[in-house]
């Protein structure tokens, strides 16, 4: 038996930004928070959907038809293909749920571009 | 393009107990949302781990060893294959995701199974 999880609590805790850390195993998939401020850059990831849920602060999706708004407590899904660029206009934290073999930053690699290893670290 | 979504208020528009309703796909998997109260009774699904967020109230769930205690915004995932009974001592609202091969009620049958297609209907 492990704990109750407070993702909020974990992402508020995190320093660096735009660092997703795993929470917990989904399956196929990994929980993960992440503290963002500022523009992530446009990706797609080719083969996965993706689960953005906001936990504090605004989190903005821009999609190449359209913007997507999220306040705390609003989700969104981005489809599998689907070009999108994350970004957040004051400091933010987020709940992404995304499959283990999902490349966070898509097929790009940016100045954000973390590797599984990385979002692992001990918490 | 579709919308923003906010769980917490579609769960709370809901007049059903313990009955999800799937608000989003993501992958293989369903992100659903349910008003609970009371106690649903003891399942396990042999294969799928599920995860529960709660989004208003307070959410408790027994295991054969022991009781996570969730409050608003904490989540828990129960592992594949482990029994578990959800219960909520007061009218709360979780969301939560589960392959959509899974059985929300596991194996067993109880007042509360919901078929899939019950899950799927029109919010």
């Amino acid at each position: 038996m492990s704990l109750a999880l407070s993702p909020t609590r974990i992402a508020q805790s995190l320093t660096e930004l735009w660092s997703p850390r795993v929470i917990a195993e989904l399956d196929d998939s990994y929980i993960k928070v992440a503290k963002v401020h500022g523009t992530f850059g446009w990706h797609a990831h080719a083969h996965e959907d993706e689960m953005f849920l906001v936990l504090s602060g605004l989190f903005s999706i821009a999609l190449r038809d359209g913007q997507i708004e999220l306040g705390p407590g609003e989700l969104y899904v981005v489809p599998k293909g689907v070009e999108h660029n994350p970004s957040a206009a004051q400091p933010s934290c987020i709940l992404l749920i995304e499959k283990k073999s999902t490349a966070h930053a898509g097929d790009s690699v940016n100045a954000y571009s973390r590797s599984i290893a990385e979002q692992l670290r001990q918490l």
